[in-house]
């Protein structure tokens, strides 16, 4: 059941997609308090001592949210160490798992805190804005609450299906030959590969839908080139556009109004990677709909994809904020500077960026009128996807086009997915990850996955193997590196083979994989599930922030520690593992419901296949398209009887909803299938009792 | 055995104290090669797939190093995390556990770099100045090899007794009263406590051995009333003197070049704390007299230990560094500023501390000559507290003085100990904290601990208490938080019964724990040692990097994980599990060898003992002179019979090396207690069979 409560007169964010009345009455398990003075209401709520706190969609920290302060507001900050408290995304939404279970989504494109036991261990409170609405969302199982709520804002963008396959990319691939270096890099050694990414340097001058055609000549030829490999590119889409005389985008947005306005109404002035730019005015219905035109110009080239970066909006510096800072420096110069001057220098300096004072100085010309971009500023990255979604709709209305962005709000998953954003590096991030994936598809990320093997700092081949085997179950499978890193694309590695092996059963796996991310979207479900989600009454199953639960037939447990030869692993019921060293060398084993230590040597994958239950498998391939998704291998464990529910398409329609996509395939214990429907065939099934 | 090998003519660093005459033939397993235009040596060696590379003391990564490039360059930075190379020690040794087993030490003043499978998985490279003595160390066991070490570098450094107390600090008391209120938040609350800590803020404008008479009047007078509520006051001495006329350190170091000169012979000039420092000269043995002396001013009025701060040496500006930045910034006044200058002046700013060019612009006059900061950089730390503990030894001959320093080399181990740098509140740290502990032990930094709690940002009640169960048992417990951060001594949180509680154990667990200190500086042992180090035969004990061994007796297992009530504990062998939640209640069970996952709620502390081992307890105390040494209960897992041999001293004076020091208890499996000298009473045994 969904309830809604307003407070004050909240700008209409439309991450709703349900027209629910607002309640008289007050709001159920919440205290509130008014703060005038910073015109915000807090909401507090006791929290018992076994509560677990879900939610929050990119945040850092557990599964289990408890313990820390989370403020969401979009950030562009690389460094998630575990003291921050915002990262790219703004998913104001927690799912409260105690005596009583409740989802509450605070929807205000303002800033949200959520302190959830941090000054009070027992104590969630959540500070908003004077104006919000609440809705409360209630029901039996988490999941069915996860459901609720979900067609409450509705269903989730569909990637095509080659945007499930290995994907490559680094800041920057700068030309033409690089990127087919790369895809040689792939293909002569048989690693398999569906896109390359071409980051902020494919640009002329960082110019929005613009091509460097010095690097990239015959921009149109190249992309019918790649495609010829299989290989799809996908360029990037930065929020600001570049201030150059004569630069149609620049020229039309300036005439038509449709750039953010400082307080004299001129147009707002911020740099970022081009220099100094505009920011079009996503909150502008008339503006969104012209920068979604402009997509057009990269799709009439053969382009499929996108990314959407740099949203929240970043900014560099402001004009403003720049010139302040430099007038601060310079009242030093000559003079015998103290510590405390010091520091103020050093943090007058590392202030330009992303400053609070410049979101307080530009506006938007939205459907409600003018308003001031820190009061709407977590809809910014929402906006800029939603035009280009909203232009696609129009101009490839039949095709499914890939588009993930860096900085979302709940109502963004309609329109694209989110990569996880800048991360890094780490082994900690590794795990991070894993924690993030469920958190973002109760909110409706189901396209998903981070940097795999970290974009910022140096990679080391195991890490980058480790982060191999995890993002093999990850919608979103791009390994990203930024400039001046080492590079860590697989090829690059002394174990190249192993590389190979592992991405090549993600190719095995993509029926499966496939099959499950699309009926997530389509049925408003959890592609990746927290185990208490799956086993609410087994008292450990909460205690679990290192395994996944996917789709309803696999539980996956990835290693996350340098110089691990395995993990413990806790199995909430008897389940088959399943060790591969490649798609045709594996051994599967049953394994009691308990606790385990699991040796997993670094060329292995595990995962683990639940009592009867079995998956579909392809045999393979080096690109999606090779793969047969027709003729099929089965895995799995079957002590009585198996069904296994296959959604399958052409991965690039959008003809979703045809009954006929689904395929019913039943394995009998002696590894007898049946199935529904003779588009499919299975040629073998290897199953354990 | 120890073997040496020098290349070209190293500085004598004094970190060894037995002459070991340089061998004529080739460094074993390394080939080594000129870097001719670096003016380095890189020494190779391949890794098996198998070997696990122990050593580098303060350093970030695991037990086992391998996977990561680590720069030896005493640094101060205080964000350690997981891409960071250097830590504020250097501790270049690294003991390989392969086919072949072997410690090697090279001794050089100068950054050394540790490749350890990092740009190939299987390589080992070090690359050294030209100048280096190279010592290796073989043996049967790698407990073996690393007591032959610790006895080539000379015993460790001594603390007494009280310093094993439970400590508390922060950055800053800023007075008297502020110190008496925290006092009052232990003693009341009868949470034990044994020293406070004076940061930065005691001093008179953070002048060395100088006291804020107005914060802290009567300061002799202050330290005696402290004293009768049985604290200790432990007052920070930094490294940079304060450039003020008339302050006679500052006066004195000038008349007698104590300080570090610049390149033109005047004394180079920095900025830290005070603001315009000079640097003392602590490589000049006059100067490091003269220095060391100072301690006598604070000694004089009752302060029995310090902590060096600092001396890296931290460099927040030179001079010349800020004005160049100033001049830079300004350059941009007025002028359209590209993005890439953005970035420029930004690095610029960022760039004025700890800067290469600044430590390549003073010199040192040391007993070799004069020579460039640079290539000595990793001994100006060491040589502070040698300072401080050389002067201790004529100042107070027969008295322990509470000893420890930020910035270490190998040889420091001798005149004190070290805490584990500016860490932060992360639950990683804490993780981080454990894997350090017996790296830091190898090399003889014995009286050693983090920042409990975490120093910088935010800790929540959760980290702190799980931070104390671990802090428990390092030998230097601490609280200690920055400036800014949320206040977090054990009275501030809501649990503070479970706080008393869990420090109670410590000491009521100081009678095993001192004397395992003891013993381990004495025998030039570790004290917490890898499970590796004693289970040398057991295939699964590398890989555990989240439990140690303490002493002969126990393995700790803390909780290291937010929000779980439980972890997994690998037993290689069957041991007794202890859980307590205060002195006197707490649980004992015996579990086989193996696998287990066992639960720890938040307020309890759990560990485990081994098979025929016993540790003496004494009652608790608020304080360590509150403490009943002599009469001990026994705690133990005896099955056939056990015996410990106790250490215990006055806890104060030197007489260390007595043999009626040492008092050996027997228990048999019936709990009957057999001591071997009278001044030792068992009050009671209790054990399980």
């Amino acid at each position: 059941m969904v309830k809604k409560y307003s407070f004050g007169k909240v700008f209409d964010t439309e991450a709703v997609v349900k027209k629910v009345r607002a309640e008289k009455e007050a709001v159920p398990y919440f205290t509130q308090q008014s703060n005038d003075e910073e015109e915000t209401i807090t909401f507090t709520c006791q929290m018992g001592k076994e509560d677990k706190v879900y939610g929050l969609g990119e945040q850092i920290r557990g599964i289990n949210k408890r313990g820390h302060i989370y403020v969401n507001e979009c950030a562009d900050d690389p460094v998630h160490s575990e003291e921050k408290r915002s990262l790219y995304g703004a998913h104001n939404f927690i799912l409260v798992d105690g005596t009583e279970r409740f989802l509450v989504f605070f929807d205000t494109p303002q800033k949200v805190t959520f302190d959830i036991g941090y000054t009070d261990l027992d104590v969630l409170a959540v500070t908003t804005g004077k104006d919000v609405d609440l809705y409360v969302v209630t029901g039996k199982k988490l999941l069915d609450i996860i459901k609720e709520f979900r067609k409450l804002i509705g269903r989730s963008y569909i990637a095509p299906r080659w945007a499930l396959g290995y994907q490559q990319s680094r800041w920057s691939y700068k030309s033409a030959d690089e990127i087919r270096q790369v895809v040689r890099g792939h293909r002569d050694n048989h690693i398999p590969l569906d896109t390359v990414y071409m980051d902020i340097d494919y640009m002329d001058a960082y110019k929005d839908f613009t091509i460097n055609e010095e690097a990239f000549p015959k921009f149109p030829e190249f992309v019918k080139e790649m495609k010829k490999e299989h290989v799809r590119l996908i360029p990037i889409i930065d929020a600001g556009v570049k201030i150059e005389k004569g630069y149609d985008i620049y020229e039309e947005g300036v005439e038509q109004n449709y750039f953010c306005k400082d307080e004299e109404g001129r147009d707002f002035v911020g740099a970022v990677w081009p220099g100094k730019v505009h920011f079009p005015d996503f909150l502008n219905p008339d503006a969104r709909k012209w920068f979604g035109s402009k997509y057009k110009y990269l799709l009439d080239q053969g382009i499929e994809g996108f990314w959407n970066d740099m949203n929240e909006p970043a900014i560099f510096y402001s004009e403003k904020g720049l010139e302040e800072a430099i007038e601060f420096v310079g009242t030093f110069k000559g003079k015998n500077v103290g510590i405390w001057e010091f520091f103020a220098i050093k943090d007058k300096v590392l202030g330009i960026a992303n400053s609070p004072a410049d979101y307080q100085s530009f506006y938007h010309n939205t459907k409600e009128g003018k308003i001031r971009h820190d009061k709407l500023h977590n809809l910014y990255g929402y906006n800029m996807t939603r035009a280009a979604s909203e232009a696609f709709e129009e101009l490839e209305p039949d095709k499914r086009i890939l588009m993930f962005s860096r900085a979302s709000y709940i109502g963004m998953h309609r329109s694209g997915g989110i990569w996880q954003g800048d991360n890094m590096s780490w082994w900690s991030h590794l795990l991070l990850t894993i924690k993030m994936l469920p958190s973002l598809n109760m909110c409706g990320f189901v396209y998903t996955g981070s940097d795999l093997g970290g974009f910022g700092a140096d990679a080391t081949e195991d890490l980058v193997m480790r982060w191999t085997q995890f993002s093999l179950f990850t919608p979103l499978m791009r390994n990203h590196a930024a400039l001046g890193t080492r590079e860590q694309e697989p090829y690059q590695f002394k174990n190249m083979e192993d590389f190979k092996n592992i991405i090549d059963i993600r190719y095995g796996l993509l029926s499966y994989i496939y099959s499950e991310y699309m009926k997530a979207v389509l049925n408003n479900d959890m592609y990746a599930k927290p185990l208490s989600f799956v086993y609410e009454e087994d008292p450990h199953a909460s205690q679990v922030e290192d395994q996944l639960m996917l789709g309803d037939e696999i539980m996956i447990a990835p290693v996350y520690t340098q110089n691990a030869t395995g993990r413990y692993v806790y199995l909430p019921e008897n389940m088959m593992a399943v060790k591969m060293r490649s798609l045709t060398e594996y051994d599967c084993k049953v394994l009691e419901k308990g606790h385990h230590y699991v040796d997993v040597a670094s060329n292995e994958l595990i995962f683990f296949v639940r009592e009867n239950r079995i998956i579909p498998m392809t045999t393979g391939g080096e690109f999606t398209e090779q793969l047969d998704f027709t003729n099929l291998k089965i895995l799995g464990y079957v002590t009585k009887k198996a069904k296994y529910s296959l959604y399958t398409d052409d991965g690039v329609s959008k003809d979703y909803d045809n009954p006929e996509n689904y395929v019913e395939i039943k394995v009998d214990k002696t590894g007898k299938a049946v199935v529904s429907s003779p588009k499919i065939q299975v040629n073998s099934c290897e199953i354990l009792n």
